[in-house]
């Protein structure tokens, strides 16, 4: 779709220029990842989870980004502390619900987070969209064990619901607000073999939401982004060592051009 | 050895096929690098380490992996749940006590690990091997102070007290229930230039042990294709951070023949 | 300048022969980079914030380093402890205050980690430094506002009044006690693009203490040490994701004599 593909490029432009400062409340495995591939695309990553100091930290920001991997009920207290100073300030949030539907520690997190902050955009697998409407759906782990078209059927009924943009990623990535539906098909298999990328995508909405408040076209163009970083990854790196340090060289130097030419959005 | 090679193949291709969760309550440090290794071999890790969640995650695992580096006592509090629960649904658990012997915490915690749940197999190097037998023994950090050797001679009587397999890893890794003894001598002088190697080489015992119950053989063929992973990448490359990148696409690509072939397990 | 120069290479050469125990109290966020660059330059890294721990494992330890990123309390009662043992034990600290100026908790604990520890050099950026003195300084996250020069002016006052050596770095480093300024040009603008390396810096500046208890020499020339690495994989890397790796191989790969000849200090 040509508008957003612009759209991406602008925010990609707008991101290396401003470098906003994206404040996460993250999980102790991705934090590195995170933080690297943040400040690899232009941003300005910040870790702080103290509860004495996140709400001070976060008025600093462009972004707040929250994660429930690694979770414990100090976390999660700082993230609502957070997010509700964000909230009141109109600094975006994007959530990742991680192990959603994993364990009741995780899922009752993820809904209070969303019923206590408003949430711009939730991030997750199928499954962990899913675990936050229906009590029966279970994850095993981290990973999805629902595709992407089930939880199409429900993600527009469930964005409406929770009153935020839904970022469902797998092969291909269906965004919506309960109105708009984008695909992003841009992305590489290896991403599944490496940790953190799913987060680390999350934390890159966070980036994209800093410079452009439509969560939808925010979501739609990081996701593309990131995507084409692992495609490009993909095209000199066949391992999934090797294949993470490409696409942290990749963040770094896709061009905006580049990116409205390779991304694959689609408004459906 | 024939037999340990033929199942080292065979344990390869299940852990590629079945993907074992693998749930980890292990050290900052080593986090991002245990999840990676686990995931290019084929592994399914989930880092979760909050007391309110251990037991449920725990209940979904192949395998449970302890790990006493940045220890607090929260998080020994959390082990002792996981390993309980994992104790009674017969799910295996392996330990590693990074720093045993350097500091009390340290020391009492694994021995208290050993004393309250049923640890398959110990993982360590000789000086902290070592540390859960005798008080005189103490360890610089997290370095070997004591050789293979010296760790063999006792190593079948505490394995035999433990009522648990012990895997001394060094330049020859040592295995034993105090019946049996294996030696593998893949690895590579680098990997002691990389943190986490250890650890990971734990993690890798706990994806194998998720599908093979023998502790003795889970734990040999599991060293043996990390350290054929090390042997690989120093092939390719000369300094610590470009092998440690290399060992990760290595756990990769190995193919269940290749390892078959160049393992090296000796059962003495 | 001559002296140091050959200070330099025969710093690195005791880290290689000596292997001090480096003990590091840091963030979440560069604990894994960390370690591995203390592996890489010959340095024998430790991690361990448990207050229970700290006293015991610091009496171990060559140098003892605090960093102040992700805090909470417990770690600054962790910080303090570990810090008041070493000061007992001649052990010499290095403080890395990152994301003082940006929020209360920081500032205020860079602060009280200065009043009852004994710190031989402190190693922040401009904007960091500064905030340890003057209350109206802000920092935005983690980023220097102020530039060297500015730093400068004020950092041999203040030097004096804390009785440590400020290392301030920046495209050019500035290292004073309030009677010596010496300066570091080396370095390469990709370590701005990798997350930890300021915070690895000061390791490295931990591990030379650990060797040359001259708190002026040991941190201009882990400096000039650590910017040289980066200088190597600049030749080799044009993105950040492949220049990190590449500054973990250099570390490892330098020799005395290439820093003796490379190392780019000044004493003005």
């Amino acid at each position: 779709m040509e508008n957003l593909a612009a759209q991406a490029a602008r925010n990609l432009r707008a991101v290396r220029e401003r470098k906003p400062l994206v404040h996460n409340i993250t999980n102790f495995v991705v934090m590195n990842f995170t933080a690297n591939a943040l400040l690899a695309m232009g941003a300005s990553p910040v870790m702080a989870h103290a509860f004495d100091e996140v709400e001070e930290m976060v008025s600093h920001a462009g972004a707040l980004v929250l994660n429930t991997g690694t979770l414990t009920n100090e976390w999660v207290a700082a993230m609502i502390a957070a997010g509700r100073k964000a909230t009141e300030e109109i600094i975006p949030i994007v959530l990742d619900p991680v192990g959603s539907g994993a364990t009741k520690l995780r899922t009752q997190s993820a809904r209070k987070i969303l019923a206590e902050t408003r949430v711009s955009v939730v991030r997750g697998n199928a499954s962990e969209i899913l675990s936050l409407q229906d009590d029966k759906t279970r994850t095993k782990g981290v990973d999805a064990v629902h595709d992407v078209d089930e939880a199409g059927r429900t993600a527009g009924i469930l964005a409406a619901e929770l009153g935020s943009t839904l970022a469902i990623t797998g092969p291909v990535d269906l965004i919506t607000n309960g109105r708009r539906v984008v695909r992003v098909s841009n992305g590489h298999p290896l991403m599944a073999s490496v940790t953190g990328t799913g987060c680390t995508a999350t934390a890159a909405v966070g980036a994209f939401l800093a410079v452009d408040r439509d969560p939808v076209s925010a979501a739609a163009t990081a996701l593309a982004f990131f995507g084409l970083a692992g495609e490009l990854a993909g095209d000199s790196a066949a391992a999934p060592g090797s294949f993470m340090i490409k696409m942290l060289d990749a963040l770094f130097t896709i061009t905006p051009d580049q990116l409205q030419r390779d991304c694959k959005i689609e408004t459906t």
